[in-house]
């Protein structure tokens, strides 16, 4: 429960339309994306229009000792924007204007609470794309997709969000505001804070401005679907696409589930029987897609893929990317709740991946799709499940248990792109042994002492 | 000077052999490739071979609260392997194996040891390629790159040294040996340290292995030889490049001093009394490198080139970057010292800094060559004098602070490939304000509390 000087002096410095108290508007609040956890109401909302607002929120915050959780549109998928242990959240949404566009740099300024695909559409006006593209690009927020270091379909050929964030406004949990990084393509001034701002799930800092790389949009693209009846071969033909040095924009795969169940969704012509499907996108120079695109198909026959098709024109490419998009949301029909992890291999250990997986959803006799970023091993099983059935849950709890550490065994990470949040902040010891997590915990303590700025995620007081 | 238990302990630990104190070998590590900077001479240099023998040092070093200063080759720009306050040198070279080139997950695993130069012959035997390609490329160890986060002249198309790395094995502080990262692309879990501790110029941690990205190296690559008479048109062309959607692989700018300079060095036909000349290669695929050539060189003599050449043939090539390459030895030769600075400005800023370089030049009288990365905005300002000459060196100093004003008024940064070391310490505040200075240093203190690694280099104890 909140102090009454508290919401005073934050009515006080935002006024009294920008503090929300309602029981109603909490309650929006409470909960992100993440599947199957515990809703947490905060005691007020407050949506500030400057970064002075900003730093003032977190002085106020600081005096009284109250925890911020800063927001963007609560797509995140690890429990990183619920609010804990009640006290403030801080809406960016405010914060949703493109500063600047610049050719001759290649950047973008933007604000955090720009969403993602209103920054790649003006960039499209300059012929320019923004490349992280997760699935949430037309609903999450900059600030968010920084915060959690968003990935996404390009990963294999474009990298992640982190490669493409040049410079950061920061408020640091002292009210201090700093900027770190800019406008130049080289820049070792210091600790790398830009780095160690961008994925760090606002528990360092809150982000008030960020200035991005684009790159020039790739003139043309070409897609391809290719059908497999043997998982080995289907992490075969990876490997040899890589090996021939052909990096496609996009390398995803789906199983056998995921094929069943999206085909029942959007009728994309998906071969039912099938082991699994890859589905590739090679972009760049036309002459470069035309060959690409040949070798590619070249390479999948070679590697045993009972057929291959090349999208013959938008409409029928349209209808591939559809269907690889519509992978979660036709999932998430089939049982009332969908657990969805992101665990994450080198990209040549994803047939045994996929096989692991596979045997754990029939050790624990459990529904489990998979479909993923193959390209850069980033693969999302997919548990199919109800979290109001007690029994199923702690069978389902093992089995995530199973899956990271299959993930860690075949030299991968907990989190490819989701991020820790709650979610898997009990796996981490297992990935950076107790020293690891200890060094993160005094980087924590180092920048922001009292735990005020999204406390409980990443790391906890010790 | 060291306490004789502190040699003895490291002699148990490593062996005589690996224990130098002999005077003439303690000479060489006093001072690094920085010039006018004060010798230091260490007490001891030790040569580890193994991550068990750096953490049992580092634990030596806490024990009786002895500094280390981790080195390579010693090739750094800004002081940073200067073991200013005595103690132990912890030479590198012992870690010189390849551990491991991935064809299927385009990484190779090195120890910070090996040259740079011997990871890209290796890489090259799968047609992958190691991009970061600072000017010591076949000097400068893996180690001491990472941790300075060399940049060098392919930044405009390929990024610079965080770009490619992946994981990272350290030894904490504590002793501790953690591992960072891995081999996949996508990595979310907790903070970033990989990108941390790259660039961090061994303040925060020993690097004992790193985790590369390779990329396919392209297949074809042509250069091109621009003249300008007027530095606004060489910047012209810079920009003209860019909003063309071309990103060369290099894009160089050389001025007229260094020009004559490199002319009278290498006779490679470069035009004496030209205001400037860019360097540009495109690289690729064939036909691409073919379209954007043609290209390139439209835009040149649109944009005002007295003259445009494009290298015929290898050797044609070979020649325009020895050129380039030439550049700092043929400058160094001018006067006994050469103070080489790196400040960096957004590119669209290079014709900007230029001529501020010149004027800062007659202001104070100094022969001021510059060159450099044109499209990553990182110029080399080199000012040609003599450290013996005290007044001479006084007008330096203040030229070096006005160029430093310059390129920050500009909205760039103090260094963009030299790092800070003890050369730019004084200047960090400009750049990040006492705030943001104090935020490095509780950084620095929450992975180093006592100072023991590399101190004295970005910041120093409050």
């Amino acid at each position: 429960m909140l102090a009454r000087e508290v919401l005073e002096e934050l009515i006080r410095v935002l006024g009294r339309d920008n503090v929300l108290t309602e029981q109603e508007d909490l309650l929006t609040y409470a909960y992100d994306a993440t599947a199957a956890m515990k809703h947490h109401k905060p005691d007020v909302v407050v949506a500030p229009l400057t970064t002075e607002q900003v730093a003032d929120v977190v002085k106020i915050a600081m005096r009284y000792h109250v925890p911020i959780y800063t927001r963007g549109s609560g797509t995140n998928l690890s429990g990183g924007t619920i609010p804990i242990a009640g006290g403030i959240v801080l809406s960016m949404l405010n914060f949703n204007k493109i500063l600047e566009v610049d050719q001759d740099n290649l950047t973008a300024t933007v604000q955090p609470g720009v969403i993602i695909q209103t920054l790649n559409d003006e960039a499209a006006k300059y012929g320019l794309l923004y490349p992280p593209d997760p699935g949430t690009v037309t609903t999450a927020t900059m600030g968010g997709s920084v915060s959690e270091c968003s990935g996404g379909l390009r990963g294999l050929k474009y990298g992640v969000t982190k490669h493409y964030i040049m410079g950061l406004q920061i408020v640091l949990a002292n009210g201090e505001v700093i900027r770190w990084g800019g406008k130049t393509v080289k820049n070792v001034t210091g600790y790398d804070l830009v780095a160690l701002f961008t994925g760090a799930e606002g528990t360092l800092g809150i982000i008030t401005e960020i200035i991005v790389k684009l790159i020039p949009a790739p003139e043309a693209h070409k897609s391809l679907l290719a059908v497999f009846d043997d998982l080995d071969k289907a992490g075969g033909a990876i490997a040899a696409i890589i090996r021939n040095k052909i990096i496609p924009a996009t390398l995803e795969i789906l199983d056998n589930v995921t094929i069943q169940t999206v085909e029942n969704f959007v009728h994309a012509g998906l071969p039912m029987d099938a082991e699994a499907v890859l589905l590739c996108e090679v972009d760049g120079y036309k002459e470069v897609v035309q060959r690409e695109a040949v070798l590619v198909e070249q390479i999948l026959n070679d590697e045993g893929a009972v057929q291959v098709k090349i999208a013959k024109d938008d409409k029928e490419r349209d209808l591939l990317w559809l269907a690889r998009r519509s992978a979660l949301p036709a999932l998430a029909q089939k049982r009332p709740t969908t657990v969805l992890e992101d665990a994450t291999v080198p990209r040549s250990k994803i047939p045994d991946m996929l096989k692991a997986i596979r045997s754990i959803a029939t050790k624990h006799n459990l529904q489990i799709a998979t479909f993923g970023h193959a390209g850069d091993g980033n693969l999302h099983p997919t548990i199919l499940t109800d979290e109001r059935e007690a029994e199923e849950m702690k069978r389902v709890h093992l089995a995530v248990d199973e899956i990271f550490e299959t993930a860690l065994a075949l030299g991968g990470t907990l989190s490819g792109e989701h991020g820790i949040g709650i979610a898997k902040m009990k796996y981490l010891d297992r990935e950076f042994g107790e020293a690891g997590v200890a060094a993160l915990r005094r980087l924590k303590e180092a920048l922001d002492p009292n735990y005020l700025l999204n406390p409980g995620k990443i790391v906890r007081r010790d």
